[in-house]
């Protein structure tokens, strides 16, 4: 492979044959943008073929949570690879590796919990996750029961239906979605608020009011499950508002709605617990996992169900034989044994607490140094998720025309200073997701580098 | 790891947590069904962990092209775990193995194609490309032009989307699939046609026919895509009928009706051509791959789009900003590293070659030792693919009793025999997808024991 790399062609390669995600296709294909290929990586820093380095603030895609170049990952990867690098996993095969980590998953997810099924990416569990919710409803001879309600902002994926649970718009614009049955409701959004006069637990307490009119409108039994982050995400990393979970939570019981925990990006630490589910108390009927799971070493995802499904899907298999669901690379060995060696480095080397405590110096830090600036709203924050939102008028709560790209323009100064953060879509924030191995004098680096950043573009 | 894979929980583990897919749930729990833990393999055998072996006539989900074991695509993936186990591909950015991969793929896609999206399952590809689909035709301001058609028996994914295409009823029942705007049309398996009259060429004709009903009865301007695999695979193994590929596609053309090739099952070699497009005379405007383009050796995917539709998606971005999708391991180096590899690996061994005259020589060994079997229908099958139909009676092709399982029966014994072939969805079919690395000697041992489970199942 080596003498295939080794050439100057890659820059011609990949504007000609390569389509990638998330990108203007016709720039990158004209050569407006840069060709940006990334060489390797170690700890907290990666360095791309020119040998330039980045502290990556946002762990790849908030992914790489044990940081990158971990030997004991890749030992694993290369020890499975050839010991057996795939066997699939229907019809009750299994593999070492993908049964032990079924194993370690239900050993960390909450009690209740019963099973986990291993796809391959986030979008892919909540699919799974949406079909298993119908056929739940569909075996306890609910059928009318079967719409989903996610919130605008949450970010669910990139499919078809996932893609439609996803409410921002970049993701539904010229693809025809959402589609039907997904509803959604309003953003936990505080600073984002409508009413300016609100408190926080005035605005929560309007949130679960929308639900409970949605749910009014609609009808609650043709409500199947409500869809949400513990936290708000790619929607702009927003903790919830204060009492936020405790109004929802009694809403969802009432009209027997499920719950689905998507903890693609919370789960396995980063809020500095190991589950969001138990930072904020939830207590799901479906747990989306995927990054946090692998670090990104290589590409699993799962769906983990709890007891009461359980029984239901049971019961459906019981009724109608096999359940219709499968991946090829469903519990792929690669992937699980990526898995098993992530979540014991994660113990072993004590990376969650280290992602609560250095998480909380990033914070205190970065609004320590940048929360009275007058085009900073806010700054916020969780764990290891850390966020900033500029403003025009800070007083007004106005914000700039999306037009002037302000959060990208901040994001790519900060790319000049050799720091990685991510200008979130729909607004102009700059988030930080960074490895939990994370230090204090990277933290430093971080917001240093941020305060010279939005002062380079002008703000 | 070894510490935690060396005990003798893994029984209890695999039952109490892992949620198996495609597989009886209810039945797996009780420990009704057995635990299959496949712990190594080499060439075309598998082995579990008391020991025991078998020759895989199905190259796991006809996915292990190349045969276990190839030291070539583990060193691979090792190097690539070490020296960048991850970095995304969002906005321009790529990695060596990603962008070498690309090239290599589009080197082998048919001339007009023009680049490739990975992702990671044959299902997120199908998903990407109908995503696609819908997008090109909002940007060219048809908006009506949005109906999906494939064919009952097609498989295309477990999504549920994709899972919709699929015309499967295992698939559908109690998922409330398929979802609008899908549609289905005649499965092209003569030895199922209704009426018993008609020569293949008369069956082809029937098929366009009844696709041309379709679309009128639907108007073609409210139908954007045919989805097909160039051949049925887990609808039954079935090569289409003479002159049907021939008269369905005037009909697309003529309604201007894009084609989805799903080439995750024929892709790179399987019916001893480089893409099954090639070998039945298709012009595809999409072709999606996975399967065979890492040989599962680490989960890859991909959506190959032609220049015609490029062009269209250069013209949505310059209009609409950056493409709104993208998976967090679209185009994971370990996946691009593992294809890298196999794709050198074909080449260098002459595999695909060795597909065509290893193929031919099975499927005339299976058709000279059954075809002339009274519960054998039919022996059918192209390339490294072949299945043989039971039916209980064979002159007025009168199939058996699906309760009684005469299909997994037959898959049962021959397990017993130690060669694995894969009892089929939707009929008494038994099939067999080998890696390319089968030799003369492997077809003699899966011929000789399919004939003695034939017999041991009662036929
Ligand atoms: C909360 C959440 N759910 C689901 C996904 C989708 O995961 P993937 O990109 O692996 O499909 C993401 C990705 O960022 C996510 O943040
Ligand atoms: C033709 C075809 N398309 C799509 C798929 C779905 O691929 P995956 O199982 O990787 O999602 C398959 C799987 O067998 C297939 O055979």
């Amino acid at each position: 492979m080596d003498d295939l790399r080794r050439n100057d062609q890659l820059d011609e390669w990949d504007r000609g044959s390569f389509f990638h995600p998330s990108t203007h296709l016709a720039q990158h294909a004209r050569g407006e943008s840069p060709t940006r290929i990334v060489k390797t990586a170690s700890g907290v820093h990666i360095e791309d073929r020119d040998g330039q380095r980045w502290l990556d603030g946002f762990a790849g895609l908030y992914c790489v949570n044990v940081g990158y170049g971990r030997t004991e990952i890749a030992d694993a990867i290369a020890a499975q690879a050839k010991e057996l690098a795939y066997y699939h996993a229907y019809v009750g095969h299994g593999t070492e590796a993908a049964i032990t980590l079924a194993q370690m998953v239900m050993d960390r997810a909450p009690a209740h919990m019963s099973k986990v099924y291993f796809g391959l990416s986030g979008s892919d569990a909540n699919e799974t996750n949406l079909k298993l919710v119908w056929y739940y409803n569909n075996i306890l001879g609910r059928p009318e029961k079967k719409k989903i309600i996610s919130r605008w902002r949450g970010y669910h994926g990139s499919g078809l239906m996932t893609g439609s649970l996803t409410g921002l718009e970049m993701f539904h614009k010229k693809f025809d979605l959402p589609m039907t049955p997904v509803l959604h409701t309003t953003a936990p959004y505080y600073y984002r608020r409508e009413n300016d006069a609100q408190t926080e637990e005035q605005f929560s307490a309007q949130c679960a009011a929308d639900l409970e009119d949605l749910i009014a409108r609609e009808g609650a039994d043709t409500i199947a499950a409500f869809w949400a982050e513990p936290m708000l995400g790619t929607g702009g990393i927003v903790p919830p508002p204060k009492g936020y979970w405790e109004a929802i939570k009694p809403i969802l019981e009432r009209h027997e709605i499920l719950l689905v925990a998507d903890e693609v990006v919370t789960g396995f630490g980063r809020l500095g617990t190991m589950f969001g589910s138990e930072h904020y108390g939830l207590e799901p009927d479906f747990i989306t996992i995927a990054k946090g799971l692998t670090s990104a070493y290589a590409p699993l995802s799962g769906s983990i169900v709890s007891k009461k499904v359980w029984e239901v899907l049971e019961k459906g298999t019981d009724e109608n034989g096999p359940i219709g669901h499968g991946w090829t690379y469903s519990a792929h060995p690669i992937g699980a044994a990526a898995g098993v060696a992530n979540l014991k480095l994660l113990d072993e080397l004590g990376l969650i607490a280290n992602a609560a405590e250095i998480g909380a110096y990033l914070n205190a830090e970065m609004a320590r140094a940048l929360a009275d600036h007058p085009h900073v709203g806010e700054v916020r924050g969780e764990g290891m998720l850390c966020a900033l939102e500029f403003v025009e008028d800070k007083d007004r709560r106005r914000f700039f025309d999306p037009a002037r790209k302000i959060g990208p323009k901040v994001a790519g100064e900060l790319a000049n200073l050799h720091v990685i953060g991510r200008a979130m879509p729909g607004g102009d924030i700059l988030g930080f997701a960074p490895p939990f191995s994370l230090g204090r004098e990277h933290v430093d680096e971080i917001v240093g580098s941020t305060v010279k950043a939005v002062r380079a573009a002008g703000l």
